[in-house]
This record gives C-alpha cells, sequence and structure tokens, in this order.
C-alpha cells in the first residue's frame, strides 16, 4: 500500500474529487462546498459537470492541477462502478477512493480480481435519494440525518475508513459499519425486497375496473408507495445484489404456495391455523422494525383527529397540541374518498395519550382516540 | 316479500336493533344516537352488551317491546354472519335486515341457499376500522367520509336497498353501489391482497439480525404498516373470500417464479427487460390508484423541508405555509435514525409548488425541495 495523505480526526480536508455529477455526486460536491473543502468535479456528459458546477458544487477537474485529491469519490451507475474505481485508484496513487454504489460485495470482488490497490479503497453507501435525478435536484443537505454505510473490505487500511467515515460523518449523515456482505444481506430484505413486494402488488392494478380502485385506502397506498421507483436503477441494484435477493425470494415463494394451498381448500382442517399463521408471522417481524431515531421498536399510542380539509387546519391543531405540551411522534393524513373532511393520525408517548385526547377535547376537535 | 317501514327519502327514524356490540355495531349506534334515532342492542356476551350501552349507544334490546325496527343491522363476525342474518329476517319479519361483514357473495349464497325472505336483506360493508375493537373502542364519528358499499342480491326490494343506504348515508360514510361478487373481487385486490403481501413480507423480518433492521427506511415502514394487523380477523376475512384472493394469487406466483428465474441468471440476455418490466408494471398500476377524495390521481409536486425535532415546530412550518396560503395535500414525517433532525414531506398542487419553496427560503425554512 502507498502511502497516502490521511486528514486527522473526523474532517475532511480535501480536495475532493467527485467523479459522476447526477443526483448524488452533485449533492455530495454541495455538501462539501458548504463545508468549505475544495471540489472537483467530473462527468462523461459535459452538460451534467457543467450543470454541477454552476449550481456550486465544485469547480471543473481541469482545475485540480497538480493537487493530491485527499478522496475521490465515485458516483458513477451501479453497472460501471467497479470499473471507474480501478481507472480512480490507477490515477490517483495516493488518494482513497469509495464508491457510493447502492450494492457492495460484487463490486469488491471485481476489483479484488482486477488486482487494484484496494487498500485505499473502501466501498460505502448513502441511504438516500430523491424521485428526482440528475445535478439539478441536488441539495448538499441530502444526507442530514440518513444512514451512510460504510464497508470496508479485508485489505481496506484503517486510514482509509477513516476517510471514509469522514465523509459520511461531515455529510450529516448517521454512519455505520458493515462487511459488504452483511450490507447486501441487510439491503436486499429492508431495501430491495419491500421494493418486489410492492411492484409485484402493485402490477396487479393495471387491468382492474375503475370502480374497484375507488375503493382504496391507506393500506393499498402505503403498500404501493415505493412502486412508483424508478425502472432503470432497479434494474442494476437488483441485477447487482441478485444472489441475496433470490435467497429471500425462495422463501416468500415457500410461504406464497402453502398460503396458496390453504386458500384452495379453505374448509381444510388446518386451513384457519394456516392463516392465522401467516398474519401472526408478519406481526412478529413488523414489530422488530426499529422506532424512530433508531431506538427500539416503541408502541406509540395512536389517536385519530377530524379535521376540515382545509388551509391552516392542520396548523392549527400542531399549534394547540404544542400548547398543551405534547410533542408529535408520528403524523399522518388519512385520506378518504368523495368528502371534505380528513382524518389526522397522531402518534405520541403513551403516557401523554389520554391527557392530549382530554385536552383536545375540551378545546372543542373531534378526537376518535 | 312482506310489507315493511320505509323511510321515507335519506334518513332513518328507527328503530334500529344493532346484534352486535363490538367495535362497528358499537359505533353504529352511537352514531345513530348522535343523530336522535332510537336503537337497541344484543349481544351474546352480557358484558359487551352492557358496556355499549353504558357508553350511549342504545338500549338493551328488552326495552323494544312490541315495536317494529325500521332496520336490523347484523354486526357479528364474519363466520356466523349468515345465520344471524337468518334469524334475523324470521324474528322481525317486517323489518330490512343489513349485515357488515367485509365479506359479501359467500354470505348471499348461504342465505338464498336458506330459503330466506332476502327481498328484506341486504349486504353491505363498510370500511372503516381501528386497530383496537371492542365496544370501549367506538366512535359514533368511525364511519365519517369512508366508504360504505351497498351489495343488493337480485332480490332484494328497492325499499331495502334505500334503507341500507340511509344508514351508510347517515352515519356520514360515502355510499357506493356493487354485487356481492363485484365487491368481494374489489376487496381482494385493494384490501386482501396488501394485506397478504404486507404479511409475506414482515415475516422475512422474523429472524434477521437487528443491525441490518437498522437500515430500515420508510420504504419498508410504509409495506409493512398493515402488517400488524389481528390474525382472528384476517383468518375469517381471507377465509370467506378464499377464491377471489387465490385467483389473484395465481398471477403474484407467475410474475414471482419469473422474477426467480430472472436473478438466478441475472446477466442472461433479455434478464434487465425482465427487471425493468416487473418495476414498469408497478409503476404503471401505482398510477390508477384514484386521489384524495376519489379524485383522479394527481401528480402532486413534493418537496421536503428540516425541521429540529421538537414541540411545536411541525406546526410553526404549517403555520407558516397557511400564511403563505397554501394548501398542503398531503404530508409525511420522514423518520431518520440517531439524529434528531425531522424531515416533512409535503405535497403540493403543483402550480403552488415553486412558489412554495421560495417563500420557504425567505422564512428561513431549510427545502429540500
Amino acid at each position: 500500500m502507498s502511502a497516502f495523505r490521511s486528514h486527522g480526526r473526523g474532517h475532511l480536508n480535501g480536495p475532493v474529487v467527485v467523479i459522476g455529477t447526477g443526483l448524488l455526486g452533485t449533492s455530495i460536491g454541495l455538501g462539501l462546498r458548504g463545508r468549505g473543502v475544495p471540489v472537483f468535479l467530473s462527468d462523461p456528459s459535459p452538460t451534467n459537470q457543467a450543470v454541477a458546477v454552476d449550481i456550486g458544487a465544485g469547480q471543473p477537474l481541469e482545475h485540480l492541477g497538480n493537487e493530491v485529491p485527499e478522496l475521490v469519490v465515485v458516483a458513477a451507475p451501479p453497472d460501471v462502478t467497479a470499473a471507474v474505481v480501478a481507472r480512480a485508484l490507477a490515477d490517483y496513487p495516493d488518494s482513497v477512493v469509495v464508491d457510493i454504489a447502492s450494492v457492495k460485495a460484487a463490486i469488491l470482488a471485481e476489483l479484488q480480481g482486477a488486482g487494484a490497490d484496494i487498500a485505499r479503497y473502501v466501498g460505502t453507501h448513502p441511504m438516500a435519494g430523491r424521485e428526482k435525478s440528475g445535478p439539478v435536484a441536488a441539495r448538499g443537505e441530502l444526507f442530514t440525518s440518513m444512514p451512510w454505510v460504510v464497508c470496508p473490505g479485508p485489505e481496506s487500511s484503517a486510514a482509509a475508513v477513516q476517510t471514509a467515515r469522514s465523509l459520511a460523518a461531515d455529510l450529516g449523515a448517521v454512519v455505520s459499519q458493515f462487511t459488504a456482505d452483511e450490507h447486501d444481506a441487510a439491503v436486499a430484505l429492508v431495501s430491495h425486497l419491500p421494493q418486489i413486494m410492492s411492484s409485484l402488488l402493485a402490477s396487479r392494478l393495471q387491468g382492474t375496473p375503475l370502480h374497484a380502485l375507488s375503493l382504496a385506502g391507506n393500506g393499498l397506498r402505503d403498500v404501493t408507495r415505493i412502486a412508483a421507483s424508478d425502472p432503470t436503477l432497479w434494474v442494476q441494484i437488483l441485477g447487482g445484489n441478485a444472489g441475496k435477493v433470490v435467497e429471500i425470494l425462495y422463501g416468500v415463494r415457500e410461504d406464497l404456495n402453502r398460503l396458496i394451498g390453504t386458500l384452495e381448500d379453505p374448509l381444510a382442517s388446518g386451513a384457519r391455523l394456516d392463516l392465522a399463521q401467516l398474519i401472526s408471522e408478519g406481526n412478529a417481524g413488523q414489530a422488530r422494525i426499529p422506532g424512530k431515531h433508531g431506538g427500539p421498536p416503541q408502541a406509540y399510542a395512536w389517536l385519530t383527529v377530524l379535521v376540515d380539509d382545509r388551509p391552516g387546519q392542520i396548523a392549527k391543531l400542531l399549534t394547540e397540541i404544542g400548547e398543551i405540551g405534547v410533542n408529535v411522534e408520528d403524523l399522518r393524513l388519512d385520506h378518504s374518498s368523495g368528502q371534505n373532511v380528513g382524518m389526522v393520525e397522531l402518534s405520541v408517548l403513551p403516557n401523554k395519550h389520554d391527557h392530549l385526547i382530554e385536552a383536545l377535547n375540551d378545546r372543542g376537535w373531534r378526537v376518535l382516540q
């Protein structure tokens, strides 16, 4: 491993080179520029690069001159990431190189196979995104409070890992460290499987009569929200993590086949128990999802307040809840068809629940508990 | 068909008998009592009945005396509904009888087979519920703005249908009319399938290491929210609509098998196209779900505002948006792990989007667009 610049403790000094000025690369540039770190940008599309420069994400790479980058961030599409990382390791022999692709093991394996100097390479995955893409949609605060997984390979040097962690921390993300395999298994389950289940469900709606869809409630809306995701990106993500995803899908298929068998003969002995087990196992899995701010799963107490659907009503409600002195942990608007009454579902700490209901009733709000 | 009382146009006069004082039956009693309609309650559990009477949902059935009910509402569990309806049709030969079970065709078929006087029977399904059950959780406003499907059988008289519609309308629900078959096909798709997909996904989380779950984002939370539903109720619902549900699951299984085949050989020719097609078909289905208030699907414009996670911040934001004069169409709190910064995602009409961002920026809010 060659010597390379390190940054002491905690913060990047730069210069940082960002290769790929799409949504994420440009957002990284903007965030680092906001901290005063010198950033140099490069993109195969001259237009994308010019836009990223124009909105202040950094200078064109030509301006780097003979300076040695502290860090090179490869923000290329997943399917070319390994090649671009290998090239960057060769082009910048004294710099740390990280990538930000959402699947990690395949890239590491490809670099190991290519004999690259991977002591200076660390794979990372910032779990942030938007519906929009491209540099115009970039925001320096995109990573604030979002998870950013750092996945050192067995060859990564401690200093390179520290530099990668500093990038994430400087941009306000919550840093965690996984092996590439652990990461890919985790996202297969918490990110890729939800996308697949949502898409499989939503695709069933294609031929439905519209009067049936008029009965859609929050359940359907929730489960299908991420079905609106970008096909191009997801082809690369699912293709890049195919092995881990398919392992999980075998289990889903087994459960689905059992359910189909049960529903084909719903009066058979044991059928009811089978159905109860499916729902109960879902209860048990759902209860394990961590609570807000990464805390343990917490049973918040929910209440529902009816409001007129016009400007200012929800603000008025929340202002009064603030006056009552209760913190709202979560909030949902409940949509209903055909009438202009809205329901606001609020979750609060259980010990505030009864007090809040009483206080809201006193103030004339219609509370469903 | 025997003569029976009808109520002129639009409103029930009562008396109304409610058989079954769980969450829904008691809520119906409370709602009708709130409109001044005389209600008489009966439940096989003396405790449940007493609670429902105590909270003001009606009087004990014994007090009905010789009066002829205008309407008998059967609010029994789905698996005994048909038997209770048949009994009510016999016990009250001059009254309309409705039920409120969430699956309709099997009940109608059972009554037709039993030779009941089903000119006076109308199946209905109020699409409202809560996580809690029992009379204590009942609320007279439970049905406000929620869909209530009225499903006349071929034998139902026009007057009986009108009485059933009046019940729903009096309780503030949005009334629609389907055949029992249309209803069961529609709820299989918009209600039962989402429950199954959510439960199948959530059950995969049972054995996951907690560090993997720490990467859970809003996608996973959304798709699994309804996986927390009550197993006992869902056994009856899925069992009662098994034929319609299993038809849809055959299609899901076909798509799942194709996906598994693709992911088993992700480098095969055509694999990428297959993956793109899955996500695209999900896009297309998701886009068909109607918008708020039953309107056509509408592409609202979203923006994200960063707020400190302390009481009053969201209220302050919404108050200022009200001052700016923009109506918030939908709102979500975006949870992140480990830091006390929250993101409020707001949707507004597209033509208000840029103005709102500018005005919020002027007022010092951190807007991600």
